[in-house]
């Protein structure tokens, strides 16, 4: 394991693959791992990217690479697959990627696939992320389809975000909620030599208009052509004005709880979320007394929000009343 | 609140609306309401109905209940909207829905929005679709886009999922992944008036004929053409077929963990895991310690493993040894 975590550090491809692998599959010693690597971490600018299906993202992506590398920085490429039965562009566009990319040795591409299980692809991105950051990155971008609640956490999880549109879209920009004007630090039409680019900005103005963000940014518009390297300079420009707005807002005394801080708080959560299931499963009877109580509920015999009550309380963390606020004396547990 | 369950007994569609407002904006008493209500449930056939945006999936639901409605039974419809920012169609199609059908009182049609956290959208669907089955529906149908993961989990939970596909969709039936082979029971090709229906089918069957379920169960093909209510009564036999079948299963010794049980397997793990972060968070020291933690994760002054270590050490839960197995003596704790 130490040796692995150096191999990362020094920049080893192959040792990098293995963790991601390790965090991605949930395998044990994961944890270690990340706590070796994570004072290594902070140094990357995540850029992440994230658009509807057919807005081009991946060609956008490379370009952006492209550019970044031109300039001699490190980049790694995380393409996170929703694995929906329905979507099944985006491992197909990864390896086509590979391929044109795979002989540079100062890029690192990985298409991070859902493990099925709620939030688990969401946890294993924001992993590979932290590796490829520890692992001397300067850039890592992270590229979602955008259609799934995950991908949407995952993006917030970036320190620069674009949103990435395309002329005449649906029902153009009204079709995009409000949600949106959290997620995107920078919009980009892309595909921008379509008829109908100028009315989809001017819409997207009128959006960006109306509601105002909390930290005043006003998110700039970006136009490109990815498939002919256009406007993405400007991409690149717009991303790191932003990183620098962002970094100069969260050095102003009282402001610093910043976007890092809300990511961390949320990763803290989810952690603990997986380590507490974990624990109490493993204190109070394990795998097969779940087996149990699922059965009792499926037959109507119980309810699971009263099997969740009796977990609880053997383990000594009663919470029944929600309301009181008060710290409650350990209850007897004739289970024990 | 008891005459809030005594109203939803009742089948009472203001309270009904009220409760599952309740569980959608997570509000304090929801759980005894859940609780109360949980014996109630287990009578209704929950129908997941999913595929590919543009499929059709609306007007398909409205004619399937239109179908049930004619045989006089009660039928209530819950539309999943991820709120993605790219698509927005489905609240749309509701209120479209909604005008159509909306004086009939044997219907009851309601739109779930994610409320922005992860598996929060999965859990109020579930929810909403108990108290549907408690009201007293006799079917209840549960729409989603089926593009991200919540939405997969979603259609897990139903007796019996119908996977919605149309002729020629992308590049055909190979753009599915083999995940959809757990996902659908009954598989429908629906503007089976279009051309390439044939192809599609036949590369259904090839797909279908590949992976054998573990149940034995070959997945039905039925062509619709929902605009024209064409196929809807054959599509309502493939389904009552399917759920006679698993019924038959689970009655069967040794094969009675079935789908429902695996539903309530994952609910006790969703609860329990809300509950116990909830319970954490109380115990150890509150919201504002957490960012604090969160900030020092952000400044990498620690990494959050270490963090959540500390919260779960705290609560006497330690599970630093996650490979040994065997309970552990409590730690002293000197933050007690």
């Amino acid at each position: 394991m130490d040796q692995l975590v150096d191999k990362v550090l020094a920049g080893d491809k192959r040792a990098i693959a293995r963790a991601i692998s390790a965090v991605e599959d949930g395998r044990p010693g994961r944890t270690d791992l990340l706590k070796e690597l994570f004072s290594h971490t902070g140094n990357a600018l995540i850029v992440g990217i994230t658009g509807a299906p057919g807005a081009g993202k991946s060609t956008l992506v490379d370009r952006l690479a492209a550019y970044y590398r031109a300039k001699d920085e490190l980049v790694a490429i995380v393409a996170v697959d929703p694995s929906s039965p329905f979507t099944g562009g985006a491992l197909l566009g990864d390896r086509i990627r590979m391929q044109s990319m795979s002989t540079d040795p100062g890029i690192f591409i990985r298409s991070m696939a859902s493990r099925g299980n709620l939030g688990g692809l969401a946890r294993a991105t924001v992993d590979a992320v932290a590796i490829l950051d520890a692992a001397g990155y300067n850039k890592v971008i992270v590229e979602t389809v955008g259609v799934g609640q995950d991908e949407i956490d995952i993006v917030k999880t970036a320190d620069v975000t674009a949103v990435v549109l395309v002329p005449g879209m649906g029902d153009g920009v009204q079709a995009i909620k409000a949600g949106i004007m959290e997620i995107g630090d920078v919009f980009v039409i892309n595909k921008a030599d379509r008829e109908g680019v100028l009315r989809t900005e001017r819409e997207l103005e009128l959006l960006l208009s109306i509601g105002e963000r909390p930290d005043g940014w006003v998110p700039p518009i970006v136009k490109t052509v990815a498939t002919e390297d256009s406007g993405i300079e400007q991409l690149a420009n717009a991303v790191q004005n932003y990183a620098e707005f962002a970094a100069s807002q969260a050095s102003q005394s009282g402001r610093c709880y910043g976007r890092r801080a809300a990511a961390a708080e949320q990763r803290i959560l989810d952690i603990l979320r997986d380590r507490l299931v974990d624990a109490a499963l493993e204190k109070s009877q394990g795998n097969h007394d779940l087996k149990a109580m699922a059965q009792s509920v499926a037959e109507r015999r119980r309810d699971p929000y009263s099997v969740v009550d009796e977990i609880v309380a053997r383990l000594g963390l009663t919470s029944d009343n929600p309301g009181s606020g008060e710290k409650q004396t350990p209850q007897p547990d004739k289970n024990r």
